[in-house]
């Protein structure tokens, strides 16, 4: 019998109680023992909930228990947070979570500390929610140089994208459709501006390439300017818009890692993740392209990834999983403006300036209702060399394409 | 420095060869110590071999020679490979395959031995050949009570339905051309009548319901019997044809596992998986629905997998990965039969006739050419029962529907 400790009971912390007792059984079997729920950390008395004995209001109690084993960090954000799960790993104890801000953030200090004392510190669930993808990464591809990681990071901007693109809503309805639905918080910034998908996008870069990228140094651009034209145009080629968190090897050492929506084709199978399912593609030398699909969030989800982390710990107690990457150099990160890529441009310029700036320009039909604009395909080019070409051009919106 | 074995010198062990050699500093750095291929056992001399200074003809060889801790068997079949791989774990040495048909058939005992013995048999591979799937549903899912898993399991059978659908080849025409591009064997027998996709879906079975699914248990109804006018009458319904292998849980002690062509609706992410790609999808109670794709087969995805697996048993020497299950009591698998579906009913009856047997049918509008013969969908029931309804009826072609 292994003992472990939740903290908080919010969604994913009440979920990962449900999983852990609903599932004892086959849990134990597969764990090799029994796992207790001990300690349930919660800063308000909850007397109605199904596990109130175990509920304690006093941190000091979990950390300073020295038969709790494992401890699953269920509180969110970077700074309680931060401090409860390196006490836990400096008194000795596994801690695993779902907290992407935290693992993007402190990700690297953290698992250092984990190896240094001999214990887990894991995180499958802080990226695709309960889509298996950090194991697969670090186990099943690690005979691969990984050349790229691309995906759907983010549900709650994939719901309000598909509603856009397939019940015809703007940006503003589908938002306050997907906060009554529960999908969206009430401030929805840090999902509708892409930080939750660029600290996913630098978790996955830290593990597919090796060394720290910072999260601030993962450049984010949302889907709030969005226009239903630009849906319509992309429509009309083809694609659809999605805001994908993508991550490169640049050179031997070097990396990109960045947020932006993006024109994706729709025979490409990540065009076709709707709703609030996230959608992940690895490349490896070896390997060539793999897929990850399923529910990037929720309660149970979520919690089905965060028990697995604590599986982990319990199965194989004289196992350390070092998840852990390395400092970079300064320039390790280089800035995605210099990757080239097709894009789709939509202008208010006339032809002559279009075609004096881009020359060998595609057209794309205009749908109905468009009027005094036009929009095309660029040949591949960066971003830095659109923007020095557009330079003056009354640019409306600018799209990479991903085939 | 660690020192393995490659057995076998065809597609998947020089594969292998290559990724250990060719990669050979990041799977350092990921292992933890370099991993030299000090043998590589083959038949006949192969002096023009770029590791022909490794080969060697006689096993003993290599079981004999206690600095071997890792033996990657890449022999294939069940029989020398089997020796092999019981003698090398006897040994203590730790096996890694790709061996599908070896693993359906001896998996539970080989890695009985691997425990008793203290050392690991991975095999990775052997399902979707370089898809990450066996360790996601092992790890990543166990917090999970899997409900069913299915896919697109074989590649070659896969690749002979694209071209019959995409471009209106015949079955003949489209395994000839996939024997000329290597994608078939000259005896395509075991992967046109889903012997290939059986023994994959064996393994899926035995590791997600943790008991015996013995390959002989699984009923396997292969393609050759596809006609174009199903095809057309799936594509007319939304639906493409595709060889699913699927296990699902049938009751608290009982499983079972098939493999036979399907309609599956074109909204079904797996429908969309053509070519010579695999696909699979897992239900846990808790996480929903996950996804997996990928290349099925191939020298360079199937020793991604294999070379992984080798790492795994380097990186951790005292970790022991014990994928195995336990034997399965009589009545545990049970007939597909049985299993409640829609039916997709092709007949040269006549519409009394049909009314009469199945009532309430859905007609399909029948494709240019079609002739004196309608094609229905019916409500749900098991094949059992339709079987029942259709007997005396002149049934052309009966295929199960998966939405």
């Amino acid at each position: 019998m292994i003992k472990t400790a939740i903290l908080g009971i919010g969604t994913v912390g009440a979920g990962t109680a449900e999983v852990l007792t609903k599932n004892k059984d086959v849990i134990a079997r597969r764990a090799g023992q029994e796992i207790e729920v001990k300690y349930i950390l919660c800063r308000k008395p909850r007397p109605d909930h199904p596990l109130a004995d175990r509920i304690v209001h006093d941190f000091e109690v979990i950390v300073g228990d020295p038969e709790i084993a494992v401890v699953a960090e269920c509180i969110g954000g970077a700074t309680v947070a931060y401090e409860y799960d390196k006490r836990c790993l400096l008194a000795g104890k596994s801690v695993v979570t779902s907290n992407k801000e935290l693992v993007a953030k402190h990700g690297m200090e953290l698992t250092a500390i984990a190896r240094d004392k001999g214990v887990n510190f894991l995180f499958e669930g802080s990226v695709g929610g309960g889509i298996p993808i950090l194991r697969p990464i670090v186990q099943c591809l690690a005979a691969n140089e990984i050349t790229s990681v691309c995906g759907i990071l983010n549900g709650t901007t994939n719901y309000i994208l598909t509603e856009m693109i397939q019940c015809g809503k703007t940006f503003d309805q589908a938002l306050k459709e997907a906060q009554e639905k529960g999908y969206a918080e009430l401030d929805p910034t840090a999902d509708v501006e892409g930080i939750d998908a660029g600290r996913k996008i630098s978790i996955l870069a830290d593990l597919c390439f090796g060394k720290n990228v910072a999260p601030e140094e993962v450049k984010t651009v949302g889907i709030t300017a969005i226009a239903s034209a630009d849906i319509e145009y992309a429509r009309i080629l083809g694609y659809k818009i999605k805001l994908l968190g993508r991550a490169l090897r640049t050179g031997p050492n070097s990396v990109t890692a960045f947020v932006e929506p993006h024109l994706i084709s729709k025979s490409n199978p990540i065009a076709n993740i709707d709703g609030v399912m996230n959608g992940i593609s690895v490349k490896g030398d070896a390997v060539g392209e793999t897929m990850f699909f399923g529910p990037g969030a929720g309660a149970l989800p979520t919690a089905s990834a965060v028990a697995a982390d604590v599986i982990d710990c319990v199965r194989e107690p004289n196992t350390r999983k070092y998840l852990g990457w390395w400092p970079s150099e300064p320039g390790y990160v280089t800035d995605p403006d210099l990757i080239s890529s097709r894009w789709l441009v939509r202008t208010g310029a006339d032809l002559s300036g279009i075609g004096a700036a881009f020359g060998n320009a595609r057209f794309i039909t205009a749908p109905a209702g468009a009027q005094g604009e036009y929009a095309f395909v660029t040949d591949y080019m960066s971003r830095a060399a659109l923007d020095r070409r557009a330079a003056g051009m009354d640019v409306r919106a600018v799209y990479r394409i991903l085939d």
